[in-house]
Order: C-alpha cells, then structure tokens, then sequence
C-alpha cells in the first residue's frame, strides 16, 4: 500500500488534477487534489472547511470544524503530497460564499515533516488485492492553518486586499467544459477496460471445453453455447459500442471549446447532459461486464492469474467517482424533463435530443417490423429507440405533472427518471454506433463485422429492456419475439470472428496480465506455471507445520470450532 | 495465504466432504475433496484422472495422464491435507466404468513430506484481499501412484479382488438425496450474506446524509431517496425471502429422505430440478445484491473497513461451485420442457411444478388488477407469476418442437430456456413467501411487515422482468404501471421499519465487521479510527521517503511516464 508513482505522475481522473500536477512538479512540490470530505462525496456545495479571510495579516486560515469535514479519499494525499489544492468554503466579511480552491502547504520540503495544525494519513484498505491499495489515498485535517490571500485559485471570483468578495466576469459555464472534458475520457477508459475483460473471455472461452463429447470426441467449446454466447457477445459489442460513443464524445468536447471560445453556451446543458448520463451508462456496464466477463471464466475467473478480479476491482470506482452513476442519470432526467416540457414552446431541442423535436411522430410510430430480418434496418432499430426514449420522458413528465409540486414528483418518480434517462442515453450510444458503421471503412470485411456488433448491441439492449418497449408500445410481442429470433442468428453470424474481434484490439500479453486470455491460448501450461510462483509453494512443507499441523496429526489437541 | 484452520475444520461445502473430515480426523489424517480438475469443472463425467485396476498386487494405480487432468481448486488441498478423497476414473479389466472415488495418502504421517509420485502445491492468489486467500486451494499429480484395493469407496460399486466391476444394488438416486442436502445450505447460506449486506447499507443509509439541505438544516438521510429506496429495499425484502424458501428447503430435504427410506422416488426428480434452481437464484441475487450494497453505501463501501469488499469476494465463488449457476438453470429447464410435454398424458405434475397442471386455465388466464391495491393480494400475484412461468415453459417447449431435433432446439434457445427456469423459480419462492405469510405470526405487527416485504419481493421482480409479464399477455401495460405505483408505495410504508427490519437479524458488530454497518451508528469516527490503524500511518514520514519522494522534491530525476 501507498506506492507514491501515481501520485507522481497524477493518474487522477479529475482535470483540474491534471494541470495541477505539473505545475506541481515545475514549483518542486508533490500536490494532489484535495475536494471530497469524510461527511461529503457528491454534494461539493455541502463541504464544511473553511477559508476564513483574516484582514489583519491578509490570509485565509483553512480550518476544519467537524469530524465529518475531513478531507477523506484524494489519491496521493495520506503520505506523498506536500501540497493540497483545498476546496473549502470561503468566508470574508462575515459571509460565506461557497466553495473556492486553495493550495495549502502539508508537509516540510526539507524532510516531509507535518506542518503545524495539519494531520495527515492513509484511510485505509481498499477493495481488492492490488488495485488502489496502491495508492495513498488520504484524509487530511485543519487546525486553524493560516495561508497567504495569494494562495487562492481566483480566475473565477477573487477576494481584495480588504476582503471584498468580487466575482469576475468569466462566464460559470466554462467549469462544464472542464466535465465535459474529464467525463469524455471515462468513456474511452470504459471501453478499453471493458475490452480487455472480454478479450480474456472470448478467448478463454474458445479455449474451454466442457460437456458435449461424443464418441471421445474432444468436448464442445465454451463459446459455442448460446448461453456463453448470449451473455459474452453483447458485451464484445458494447467494448466497441463504447468505443464509437467515446470518439464521438472527443468531436463534442472540441466543438464544445470553440463554441466556448465564441461565447456560444447554447449547446452547453445538452452536452453536459450528454456526457454525464454516458459517464453513468459506459461506467456502470463496464463494471458489470468485467464481473460477467470474470464469472464467463467459470472457477479459473477467480484467480489472480486471469487478471479479471483486479480489473473488476481497480474499474468499479468509476462508477463513484466524478458523479455517482445514479446522481448523474438524475441529471439527465432533470434536463430530459426540462426539454419535454419546452417543447409546445417553439424552443427546438438540440444535440443528442434533436430528436425530441419529432413529438407528434415519435408518439404515433409503430414498428413495421414483420420479418426477423427488418429488425437489421438502422432505421427501424432508431426509431424504435427513440420511439422508446421519448414516450418514456413524456410518461415521467406526466406523472410528475399530477404530483402537487415538480420538486416532490420529481423525488417522489425518480427511480423512472432513473430508468428514463438510461433508455435515452442508450438511444445515444446506438444512434452512434450506427453512424460509425454508415461511414466508410477501410478493410475487407470490417464493415460487415461492425454491422453485425452494431445490431447485436442494440438488439440485446431491445431484448434486456424488452418491458419498456411493449409498456410504451412501440413493438409489439411478436415484434420481441423475432428480435429475439434476429439477435441468435446474429450470435452464430458472429462466432466464427469472435476471437478475431478482440485480437483486433492488439493488447499484448503483458498488458492484458491474464493467463486466462493470452495470445497463443496456451492456458493450462501458463496457469500451472503462476502457481508454481506462489510464495506458499517454496517449501514442500510449508511454514506452520509443526505449530499447527502436526498437532492435529498427533491429537495433541481436538479440532476445535474456532 | 494458507491459513489451516478451514481445511481442518472442513469448511467446504459439499456433503460427501463434511462426512470425511470427521473420519479424517478420527483416523489422525487431514483430509480433502479432490474432484475438480483444471481442465474440468462442471462436467465430472469428463474427469481424466485414472484408478487402473492391478490384479497381479490388489491395487490402484492413480494416474494423471494429462496436464489437464490435474486436480485444481480443492480447499485444503495446497499444503495442509495429508490424504485426499481422488474421484477419478475407474478402469478394470481393459474397461472405462465412469468415475469414482478413492482414498489416497498424499504426505507423510511422520514430516510432511510429500510420497513417491505426488505432486502437490497452492494455485495462487485469489480474489480480494482476504477470502479464500485464507485457504489453500491446491493442484494436484499422481505419477503411477499404487493404492489397496480396500481405498476405492464401495457403497455404489465394487471391485472384486479379481478385478470385476460389481454395480451394487443401492439406488442411484440417493446421490440426488446428498445435492438436495448441500444446496439447501447453500440457500440459507445467501440468505445470511445477503442480510449482512442489506444490514450495513441500510444502517449507513440511515446514517449517512446528502444533498436537500434546507436553511441550515442537516441534509437528507440518503434512505429517504426514491432511487436508494427501489434498490435497496428490493433486496432487504430478498433476505428474507431467501430465509423463508431456505427453511423450506429444510423441510423439503427432511420429506426426500424419509421418502427415500421407503424407497419412493417420485417427488426426487422435481426436488432436485427445485434444489438447482434455487441454488442457483439465490447466489447469482446474493452476488449480485452484495455489491449492490456496496455501491449503495457509496465511496466510503470501497473501503475494506466497510466489511463489503471481503463480503462479496469471499461470497461469489458460490455463484460457480456446487454447479454452474447457468448450467443448473438449464438442468431446471430440462425438467420444466419434459413436465410441459408429459402435461397431455395424464401424467400430473408435483410439488413445486403442480401447478402446470392447471395448463388451460393458466393460459386462459388474464389478470383482473384495475387498482393498484388489487396488487396486494396474494392469490393475484400469485397466478400472475404461475402464468408467466407457464407461459413462457409453453412457448419454449413450442420452439424447440419446431427444430429439426429436440437437443437442436433445445441448444439453440438455451438462452430463452435459462429465462423461462429464472422465472419458475422466482414463481417458488414468492410461493413460499406468501405461504410463510399467511401462517399464524406472533409479535404484534410483525406479520404486517413481512406482507409489506413480501409484496415488495414479488412486486420488484414483475417490475424488473415486465418485458416477460407483458409478453406472455400475462398482464397489460397499464397493470405493470399500477403495479410500479403500489411498489412505490410499499417503499414508502416500509421506510419506517427498515432499520428495526435488519436489526431484527440480530448480528453483532463483530460479526458483521463493518465500521459502515455498527448497531450505533457512530459511523465517522469509527472510520477515523480504522484509518489510523493502517501500518502506513505508523510513522508521519513514510519509508521510501528518501528513495522515491525526495528525489522527485529535488528534481534529481524527471517525472517519467513509467
């Protein structure tokens, strides 16, 4: 525990970490990113330290005035960081004006030294073998430590030499870019780690024989059951999906910062909206999936050695981090009920809710589907998740419009909201992926490939959320039924490429640290050879024989229920 | 890793192993169950490892003929056990007669050491930071090792000294009455790890607080949250559930074994399909709600001190030994497809299946709910689920009737299959809960709460699986909808109970070994406490400070990327 590299290179996820630690490194200190408290994780308006500017001596002086007001989790901070960028709350004039960042020294240059009225240390054990136990995650306490007025971040508001609190002109939506910037590269980390788990599982998987020998034939492939296949393909076609969404993602931040350049915050709410429900959707699928993955491994999915009870345990975080999954689809659903509810006004929906704006037709759709087959028209797919997406918000809408205020029916229908603001950002990743696969693409074969992920994404999202499509009724059970047909037809389309499509993300041996997964599918000898490495395989008779194990040969005591 | 208690006081799971670790000890051995192989988990007809019968001495030769047919997993097996219950396969007289099992000493009585043609050693590390890293899982060679004919386990079949292969007359069937045993265990055993984690995030959900500060006024208690409340209480209603079907199982094991006594083996087939499912239902949901809970608890659930972590990695193995969750759901199936195609012969249906022989009325069947209150009563929920599980056996028992052979089909919708065996099992233990409900309750209110839990279990999971309600004409959109509303509103009448509602399981802080989850709920200091009892807070300067830290401080090397 408490390697200091990370804090070194700051592999916080959190943009503001990122220019902070260079800067860090050019001044000669070690800094980390000091915001959660012990009492406050999501709610960053409810944190108790306080900056409370000092006239006299021109200083703030941080102090920290409860228990629960403990800096509690910024990664680097229990025993490496000298310095801490401090949000706290700012107080001048006898007035508290909210939540502003200070960089406040910890430690002693010279020989790391706590400085007076800091306390500082690791909070602890964390999930897992390795993973963040890694890490020195921090908590951090203030007794009355006085900082010069210069050490605070002042681009946004400012404090003078008297005190006077002055907020600057800089428009407040400029910290939306900041998330939308942070959140888009969570997307593209959710889908290289969902990728890897899938690597290990489809290969491993093509490697695994079980039942199904006939005639002392070998026994049947993993990966040619549809069980195996019905729960590891759909997730083959989410690594991708993710993907697509996630370069996507990178277009929108750019044009997001030139629409900023230009004072241009029309598009900012959707985008933001945007990128917080898909932080939300790719975060919380990719944990699942590398669990899924891990249990697709049967017994060997729980060793070490396959690499996936590490990358299960290094991922899930994300779906804490930077905006609790369900907080963040809360948001959406806020954004999704504010732009149902403007739309008899004229004011057009933009972004990814463009299609919002096709009220009176997305009401009326009903799917044509008569065959399996038209279930592979990117249109019919669209619009029945649109179709999907937009009855379901308008529902929501209504049924907060018979609750006696928009506040209460919004809390009292928030677990719809929940499932409201999933089926549109799925809308989102699909709308996507289809777009991606309508391009040109280089590569005898490729498009065909992506084609078929493209469908079996969307249709297994069809088939999981199937209550919500008939509830809306947007397909009808027949409908279901032949996607359902569709979706195992394109499982055996795909199979024979499947170990192609994860060779295809061209992770190496090393990278990918399973045994389970490597390139040459040679498990058993690899599998064999980690255990031999254990530590407990030193010696034949291991430590504690004559302690504990000989005893109990020689009934020197009885087998107790300790 | 290697701790040696388990091994000795044979914490496994399965029947057979309970039965020999007392012997065991008896005869100043320590023993294990070695069956698994690493190359074959589910599939014991599959095992590679041989027992070749000599008759020129009266012995066994154990042969491992493969890399692959080493044994891989057994607890106990690594470094402690001194002999081993082998399954391998019996071979006499040129003869493949299937697997069996075999007592073979390992090590030496007097050091230790490991005898002639043993190879033996621990598979590694494992998931989470304690869990079965506690236990040495071993692998297992035999090179040609010789055994007395008198070490072969001869209840079921015999070897004669002349090497002919006896099958005995003892019903095979009694092998299902030991499955029924172990994985009635199982159940009650995820009732118990699922309460602990619904008792931790309920109490920290109480205690723990987040945004809706009014004026001053303290934050909301995150429990009162709609979208925490859809998500926990579901499962808090599931631990209890679990408790009532496990108690059942009790019961149901008892009238197996008499039934065996007199040797009536009709109601076996369906008790052991009912075993396996259950099995299989109540650890994927325990898995699955346990890190769930951790989610729940937020950021601070990370922590190891939060006793989730170690709870879910210790628990999920159980997701895959004593039968693949996946694989036993198929084996249900099975039996559900033959109980559907007997239904026209007269043939009537038992126990937990009786009820698909009401087959016209169940597809006649429509639901009658016009209110949502409609949905509190229990002969209304209950044949809301008969139906669906009835519906949907028929619909796949139509399917596979269209393919060209019964296996083709039933291979080609296993995916469907393993649904359909979900949603009849779900059917059991909603049966059981209500059953459990309608019986006399002492304690003044208490059968009040378990009806508001009962409905919540079995609201939650039509809610959850509407797709198949609706489908299967079971009930239409507007009564899922007025069931999601009646959901809501047991959430609401539950809110005041649910803390009394875990405590009620009585666990002591010590058992349950959260800081998250004690009985005062003195969270925050408790986590400070466990903070500062990490060994890198034992010195304010951490080691490495001179190797690592202080060059960086100095510019002695540049920041790289490595």
């Amino acid at each position: 525990m408490g390697m200091f590299v990370p804090a070194i290179k700051g592999q916080g996820t959190d943009e503001q970490q990122k220019k902070w630690l260079p800067l860090a490194y050019k001044l000669q200190i070690i800094g980390c990113y000091a915001q959660t408290e012990l009492g406050h994780g999501s709610n960053v308006q409810g944190l108790e330290t306080t900056a409370t500017f000092d006239p006299k001596t021109d200083e703030f002086i941080i102090h920290s005035p409860t228990l629960t007001s403990s800096k509690w989790w910024p990664g680097g901070l229990g025993k490496v960081s000298t310095h801490a960028l401090v949000y706290a709350r700012l107080i001048t004039e006898g007035k508290d004006h909210g939540v502003h960042g200070f960089i406040v020294q910890l430690r002693s240059l010279d020989d790391h030294s706590t400085l007076p009225g800091i306390t500082v240390g690791d909070i602890g054990a964390k999930f897992g073998n390795g993973a963040y136990n890694t890490m020195d995650n921090g908590l951090l306490r203030f007794d009355h430590v006085r900082i010069p007025r210069s050490q605070m971040l002042m681009r946004v508001s400012q404090v003078t030499r008297e005190g006077k609190f002055i907020v600057s002109d800089v428009p407040r939506q400029l910290l939306y870019g900041t998330m939308v910037s942070v959140r888009q590269s969570i997307v593209s980390d959710a889908s290289r780690a969902l990728s890897r788990a899938v690597c290990i599982a489809v290969r491993y998987s093509a490697v695994r024989r079980q039942f199904g020998s006939q005639d002392g034939s070998p026994e049947m492939q993993v990966i040619d059951y549809k069980t195996q296949q019905s729960r590891l393909f759909p997730l083959l076609a989410s690594a991708y999906a993710f993907r697509f969404v996630g370069e996507w993602l990178k277009w929108l931040y750019a044009d997001v910062t030139q629409r900023l350049q230009a004072n241009d915050f029309s598009t900012m709410a959707e985008a933001h909206a945007c990128t917080a429900g898909l932080k939300s959707l790719t975060t919380s699928a990719t944990a699942d999936g590398i669990e899924e993955c891990r249990k697709l491994c049967g017994g060997h999915g729980y060793l070490c050695s396959s690499g996936l009870p590490e990358l299960f345990a290094v991922y899930v975080p994300a779906c804490t981090y930077e905006g609790d999954n369900v907080v963040l689809l809360l948001q959406v659903a806020r954004f999704l009920m504010k732009t149902v509810s403007q739309l008899g006004s004229g004011k057009q929906p933009v972004g990814t809710t463009a299609y919002m704006g096709r009220a009176q037709h997305l009401m009326q759709y009903k799917c044509d589907v008569r065959g399996a087959e038209d279930w592979l028209k990117p249109s019919v797919i669209l619009e029945a998740f649109e179709a999907r997406a937009f009855r379901l918000a308008v529902n929501c809408g209504q049924n907060i419009s018979k609750a006696p205020g928009a506040e209460e029916g919004f809390s009292e229908l928030s677990a719809d909201l929940v499932e409201t603001a999933v089926a549109h950002c799925q809308l989102i990743v699909v709308s996507k992926f289809i777009e991606k696969v309508q391009q040109d693409i280089p590569g005898l074969g490729i498009k065909e490939q992506l084609q078929i992920l493209c469908n079996i994404y969307a249709l297994s999202l069809l088939h999981k959320h199937v209550g919500d499509f008939l509830a809306t009724g947007c397909i009808t059970p027949r409908q279901g039924s032949l996607a359902n047909d569709q979706l195992r037809s394109l499982y055996s389309q795909m199979r024979p490429n499947a170990v192609a499509l994860v060779d295809a993300f061209n992770y190496t041996d090393q990278y990918l640290g399973s045994v389970l997964g490597c390139y040459d599918g040679n498990v058993y000898p690899k599998l064999e050879e980690e255990a031999w490495k254990d530590p407990l395989n030193d010696s034949v008779v291991p430590d504690g024989y004559h302690e504990y194990i000989q005893p109990v040969l020689k009934q020197k005591f009885r087998a107790s229920r300790l």
